[in-house]
């Protein structure tokens, strides 16, 4: 009974994540590397972005963790083994982070700080009309640990908020709508929209020159899931020909961001690097720890991933 | 019975404010010019910025309702009539206009977010260490309203939150601590400090280079209150040795802060044009009008200004 740490991190994260590993499942033996002795004995890998084939040959593998929220990558590994239980992770402390982002976002957005900023690269002082929480309609698309959250903080603090999702849910104070049928109506009534769906072969791509089209003019575009979601040079013309006001941006269809990518010049795009809800080794771990705690005791493990569904 | 309307406005500020006020005090009579017949029948005074001498020789003169909250130009305007009450403006619509500031910046300081845009402009990908809203200590000085909605909205959005002030003050969730002698220590114990006291002659001046060195090295100062209450070359100093990292200024000694200030160009400072909490025609009127029909019914004037104290 031994645990894999398959990941690809740098020397910095490796010496952040095994100490916190370690002291978060005390007991427990943590491998590197596998070789065909060990690989006998190896019955749980913790995995953040392995390399391709690294969970293969395990005849004992009986749970894969991730230490990442989204699995998108794991599962479009072909070596993945098959009937082996797959756990996302699922951190309170990532969730608030992620609150936290979006709240940013839109409190900047309600209150035109994005033009501030630029007024005071221009030295000009105007003061531009004020509106309040209760008037700016925010519409939150994917309602699940990440986007609840994010839904929730934002009712919190006074924000009109539609939730959005593939699936009902119902959330406290949210109007929540459910299904492709329902998504025009959502993304036409909200003057900032934040992006926290699953990346999966139905939201790929999802944000097309239509999809973007449904939101009124004037209205933000707040992406904090992924990337691959957007298609970015449909975004790009709609901020370009002013139908779009501003895009907050964290996620991108090629990471890091490619210096000479046109959204970091753009006056209209806030580009962040990935940083919307980081995960913090401390608490992940113990996130991880109980299920394997879990898997060891024999009880039920917890955020399972549904391979078809794909999160 | 008539009401003076002494202002400073712009054109378009009265095409906003006269409607509103005429809709909210209705069967009231709004005087924007006085004669000698007019003085004798205006009993109440509605300011803001009035020209000095504006409400001299108002031989009725019952009440003066300021528009804006704070009202040290007024007190400074030695033909004020001594013994009018005067009551400032306290529109819970202005607080959580200040509140959300006061959140945005502290958002924007502990998630690091000016740090990303200057990365931006630089088309530099880093992710930078992510620290937890639990983590992050913020001192909020002022307990008056806007204070008091501030340190709240803080609270609720997880932040630990130590208050201070001339006089006591108890805060739900806020550890408060008042006057001169805890200032040090409170000051001490900040990540971001966040001015929200009133303009009087103990806060004139008040962060020199003595009281901002208080801070902790890479303590980040936010002021929405007054610029006559910073020393603005100490501040520039401290921020250019590094002591502190950041400023958020929405107020200044000038104001329009001219164009020729290093504030506007400073890599370290953040210049918002003084709308931290923009006055909004429509609340606003609605609580003068209740002051108004307080006097015409002979009931309790509301949040009159203790003239000694200044507020």
């Amino acid at each position: 009974m031994s645990i894999l740490v398959a990941a690809d991190f740098t020397p910095g994260e490796w010496d952040a994540w095994l100490p916190a590993l370690a002291q978060a499942m005390p007991g427990e033996v943590l491998l590197r590397e596998r070789d065909a002795a060990l690989a006998r004995e190896i019955d749980i890998a913790i995995v953040a972005n392995p390399p391709r084939g690294a969970l293969a040959g395990l005849p004992q593998l009986e749970l894969v963790q991730s230490l990442w929220a989204g699995v998108e990558g794991l599962l479009a590994d072909p070596t993945l083994p098959a009937g082996v239980p797959l756990a996302r992770m699922v951190d309170p402390a990532m969730n608030e982070a992620m609150a936290e982002t979006a709240l940013w976002a839109v409190l900047s957005l309600q209150r035109e700080m994005f033009d501030y900023a630029r007024q005071q690269r221009e030295a000009r002082w105007l003061q531009r009309p004020q509106r309040t929480a209760g008037e700016t309609t925010v519409a939150v698309l994917g309602l699940g640990q990440m986007g609840r959250a994010a839904a929730l903080r934002l009712v919190r603090n006074g924000y009109r908020v539609l939730g959005w999702s593939a699936r009902p849910a119902a959330i406290d104070g949210v109007e929540t709508h459910h299904g492709e049928a329902t998504l025009a109506a959502v993304l036409g009534a909200a003057r900032i929209a934040v992006n926290l769906l699953p990346l999966t072969s139905a939201t790929r791509g999802l944000f097309d020159a239509r999809v973007l089209a449904l939101l009124p003019r004037g209205a933000s575009f707040v992406n904090l899931a992924r990337g691959a979601q957007v298609v970015e040079a449909d975004l790009l013309a709609a901020l370009d020909r002013g139908a779009l006001r501003h895009a907050v941006l964290d996620v991108f269809a090629t990471e890091p961001l490619p210096a000479a990518h046109p959204f970091w010049a753009h006056p209209r795009v806030t580009v962040l690097p990935h940083v919307a809800a980081q995960t913090d080794p401390r608490s992940a771990s113990m996130v991880a720890a109980a299920n394997v705690a879990a898997l060891r005791a024999g009880r039920a493990l917890q955020h399972l991933v549904d391979r078809k569904r794909g999160y």
